[in-house]
């Protein structure tokens, strides 16, 4: 069978040597004689995958000591929730950057047990940058972002700079680069892009916002309480925490972060100097904004659209139709997306 | 490799017909060149995974029209607070039958946006017996209970008597045993036991209760929100959704919900019979409350147990330690248990 270059948004590609591992696994875990899926989540199997997991995430990432990596479920949708419960104090205000659906998504939830302060917004060109220049009112709890935003290709370039607890929504970019973790009081993201398949969430918590909240928050809802039990308050995600563990092995391995973070740069300058070499295709993100994950463009010519659709069909590349909110075409270049099938990508440009 | 007779308490056994399937479905689903990892929830792949997922848990368990069935995250813990956020009426009050610690549970979280009244308990003799003859006060919402008691061996052998909404926890025993769902207007029960493996959970949903909550619901929380989008609000369990989707294609091809509620009971029959037979054990349980899927028993002579638990390793019986809270001996027979299992388990039990 022929390979498929892989540009789904995510649920995404994960590396191979990953899914025959996992194949493995679901048959014959550790060589118990037990699948993985009907081995009891309290059983040593697990609890050390789940330590394992934890621990990869800690050492990629150079997380600094006083926080706690979990990995529950939910999803972001529900991180967003999560996050305004845990993070609100005094003012019971968050402030939110609003780059897109997904912060809007998160912004609302504030409004449940606080008030959502929108800081900054560029939902006035579609959110197709990245807000600037902008203040932050001093009355607030927290300051809330969305890393990178699938949707429109956009990607903070910077961590935004505040006095506030800082919270980031990083589903769609967590370890694809280096980030300095100590600027943050909250991370949480989806596995479903660099991580693993949907159906875990990570969090990485700095231990003092534990318990400190001003609103009382539903025990599953409370990030102290998954904290005090190590992740294992409830049966956790258990398939999805061990692919994620498979892929954090595979990260590692292969150069950690340092390795990825080249590898990204490099898909991503190939792709966007064909997009601006190639008068039929046209970025749709602001040049300084673009994201390295998720490279959205247009056809200039959009009566070109059904001969180049069948050129990437002809070529095995799935995945590339854009949103429906942007239109045009979305390349989604998660971590375990190899060059060569950025090559492909771009030979088939070049034909156009 | 000798076979494990799995008796594990959740995430527990599954077909190993469903394991064989799945392992495929990690290296490359549905013939496509993708595993089902790496293939987006909107696919069509997916989305005929979760209809038919949907579908087929309403044609098993007869489900009648005015229902629809969703596949979320979050395990039953969240379930209690969802239960309790979408139930709420003009009371603010719910009431409870106390059968053990996932009751409890349950009944917790409802104090955190309304009322929660235990109607009935049987704390007293450490949950060993299903309440009966109690009296149900009439200003309350909504009526919740556990239909199987995993730690403690007992079940509730038929439906709390009552004009309230009725919401039931069926974690550990839907799919075992034939139920009149008309009579409930909400049922959520975790994936890890009957149905799929952890990360999923089921819910069950009288139409007419979405939307009509007294309380203000976040997002995620509210059922609505899934039922809206048929399940996929935000990205689903797709790979426990999908194992979920064969074990219920496993459960149809045999006979369906007859098959396996006669099979129960021939393994419950077996294994009672010889602890009832075997002056060496002595059931935890009150005998009419006994469940058909955890059976709890102890040692009438405890210096015995080493040698029992030795018997239980040479013979590849795996899972059969008690709860902590109730010590001896627990047998979780979930419907993947085939009765062989169970025989080896008596046979050795005759031994001693």
């Amino acid at each position: 069978m022929a390979k498929v270059h892989n540009y789904s948004a995510g649920p995404c590609i994960l590396p191979q040597e990953v899914f025959e591992e996992a194949s493995k696994a679901v048959l014959n875990f550790n060589n118990s004689g037990l699948s993985l899926l009907e081995m009891s989540h309290r059983s040593k199997d697990f609890v050390d995958v789940m330590e394992e997991a934890r621990s990869l995430v800690k050492e990629i990432l150079e997380v600094p000591e006083g926080y706690t990596v979990l990995f529950l479920q939910g999803g972001a949708s529900l991180g967003f929730l999560k996050a305004a419960y845990n993070m609100m104090r005094t003012h019971k205000k968050g402030g939110y950057l609003n780059t897109g659906v997904w912060a809007k998504k998160a912004l609302k939830e504030a409004n449940f047990m606080g008030e959502a302060v929108t800081v900054a917004s560029s939902e006035d060109k579609n959110f197709n940058y990245i807000p600037k220049g902008y203040s932050i009112p001093s009355d607030l709890d927290y300051l809330h972002y969305t890393s990178n935003n699938t949707i429109y290709g956009t990607q903070f370039k910077s961590i935004p700079e505040t006095d506030l607890p800082l919270i980031c929504d990083m589903s769609s970019d967590i370890f694809s680069k280096k980030v300095d973790i100590s600027k943050f009081d909250l991370i949480y993201a989806g596995a479903q892009k660099n991580l693993g398949p949907a159906g875990a969430t990570l969090y990485i918590v700095k231990d003092e916002i534990l318990g400190k909240s001003s609103v009382k928050i539903p025990t599953m809802l409370d990030l102290k309480t998954h904290a005090d039990k190590d992740s294992m308050f409830n049966t956790p995600p258990v398939f999805s925490t061990y692919v994620s563990m498979l892929t954090l092995r595979w990260l590692k391995k292969n150069g950690g972060i340092q390795w990825i973070e080249a590898r990204n740069e490099a898909k991503a300058a190939l792709l966007y100097a064909e997009i601006d070499a190639n008068p039929l295709f046209k970025g749709a993100a602001a040049v300084e904004d673009r994201s390295n994950m998720n490279v959205t463009f247009v056809l200039t010519d959009e009566s070109r659209t059904e001969e180049f659709t069948k050129k990437l069909n002809d070529a095995n590349i799935s995945g590339l139709k854009g949103h429906r909110s942007v239109g045009g075409f979305r390349a989604s270049m998660y971590n375990a997306l190899p060059l060569e099938s950025v090559q492909v990508l771009v030979d088939v440009m070049k034909t156009m």
